[in-house]
């Protein structure tokens, strides 16, 4: 079978042997977003066309190809979430040539009734190595973070933080875009910012002190994103950590690791997730369909 | 003379005549940034050289006209800062056809030591009708808002919020880009937003809310951005303003009326300066320079 994590700005896939061995693997920047509407197929044939050509004919996607906006709009299923019954909810595709699949996203509600989604990270989750995740909380970074209480294996609740969306819209948009350039992460930098997240104050001015900092040469301009990374992780960090309960991390492993030193500040310990949770996670969800 | 309030993104010029009339106004988005370096004197002709032709010879500058970036980098002056202490340093750029002088800007820090930097401001605040500010709080909303604490007409201290700029930011360049038209204030939107403010959680997570919040039709395409700038301006508010204490807005109407509501939200009370503050610092200013 072929194992897909189409994001919005990355395409994953894996070719899954009959016994379960990964065969292949492949990564590209086509992500969900940049396919035009009606041409995910022509999409996932310019990807693994050789594996489907091939004889693999099962596919099973997760991620932002079931949005409104992708191959096809997979209704969310509500938390509690096992993954069993994420499994339960997987829809086909009913195409001819191949029998396509999507995972379900989740729908929830943070504490004041307001709708929280995810569609991805379910699978990341139910991924996680040693079966259900035996972590209370979770915490996947990247462009929308979530972090995700779990109860007796299940889903229980989640929360989103569009902070690594805000980080480019920042360095891309405001007068904080003259530092645009990818610099490589200045730790110093990123452990003031976090320490400054810490202090009082709204984020709006702690974002602009940036540009003081600047101005008055307190900061150097090759530190300014990792700094401005240590204060919008840490504002989340501050908000979503609770004091006393360990963090396990499940993502990117650069990312990962700025989070843990994040929370570190904030005295959490985590724990970060071998890579290939997506995979374990499809791997998982495929075992309980029927083909 | 001439008055010249000359911004980041406007430039508004004032020709007062020797009696202290206005006898002719002109605004353009020619502001500071947009002038290539070396260029101040070729766009002040282009904008005013009528009237400089036609013997106006003064010309008092205030704003990003100062910066680095602008005409002539003038010194920034500490708080606290009267009046008199600001028209002391007016600095002029010795240029032959003209006897031209920028208004410093101010420098002070938040109460963490930060570094906190105004040009422009000074001159509105200076221009409140009835002379010196009889206000303790004033804010001037704008790119970079400016929470200021004035003492004995003098100010003493403020601390800057990006929010416009967060805005303009987040409506370019994060997932909430879908609604970026300038849609016109949606009332009940706004208020919905300064209210979500008030509920517990991180800025970052009530960004994202905004768009589960579109996605659950639970608010409709064209309010979203009155509800996220009400999210926004509400999150500035809960950390700026101090229960109990009035503030004063000084700025443009329809965004003042904006932080009004949001104010009013927090149960504080504030009041609104008439347009013409910038005209009437730089009319005070120019009054206690010897020219």
């Amino acid at each position: 079978m072929i194992a897909i994590n189409w994001g919005t700005s990355n395409f994953r896939a894996f070719r899954i042997g009959s016994k379960g061995t990964l065969e292949a693997e492949k990564t590209s920047s086509r992500g969900a977003l940049s396919v035009p509407s009606g041409g995910f197929l022509d999409a996932l044939m310019a990807e693994v066309g050789d594996w489907i050509r091939a004889g693999e004919e099962k596919v099973l996607m997760s991620g932002m190809v079931g949005a409104r906006r992708g191959w096809k709009e997979v209704p969310y299923i509500s938390v509690p979430a096992t993954l069993e019954k994420v499994a339960g909810a997987v829809v086909s595709l009913q195409i001819d040539c191949l029998d396509a699949r999507i995972v379900p996203g989740l729908i929830g509600a943070d504490e004041c009734g307001i709708p929280e989604v995810m569609r991805g990270e379910e699978t990341e989750i139910f991924g996680c190595e040693g079966g259900s995740p035996s972590h209370s909380n979770l915490c996947l970074p990247g462009t929308h973070t979530k972090w995700v209480r779990m109860e007796d294996a299940r889903i229980a609740a989640f929360t989103t933080c569009m902070t690594g969306d805000l980080y480019k819209a920042i360095r891309e948009g405001s007068i904080l875009r003259s530092f645009a350039g990818q610099d490589p992460i200045d730790d110093a930098a990123f452990l003031l910012g976090v320490a400054r997240s810490r202090q009082a104050g709204a984020l709006a001015h702690h974002l602009f002190c940036v540009r003081t900092l600047l101005l008055t040469a307190r900061i150097a301009e090759s530190s300014a994103s990792s700094y401005l990374s240590g204060l919008l992780i840490g504002h989340e960090v501050k908000t979503m950590a609770r004091e006393g309960e360990s963090v396990h991390l499940i993502g990117d492993a650069a990312l990962c690791s700025l989070y843990a030193r994040a929370l570190a500040e904030f005295d959490v310990q985590s724990s970060v997730e071998p890579a290939g949770a997506d995979l374990r996670g499809l791997t998982r969800i495929a075992g309980r369909l029927e083909w």
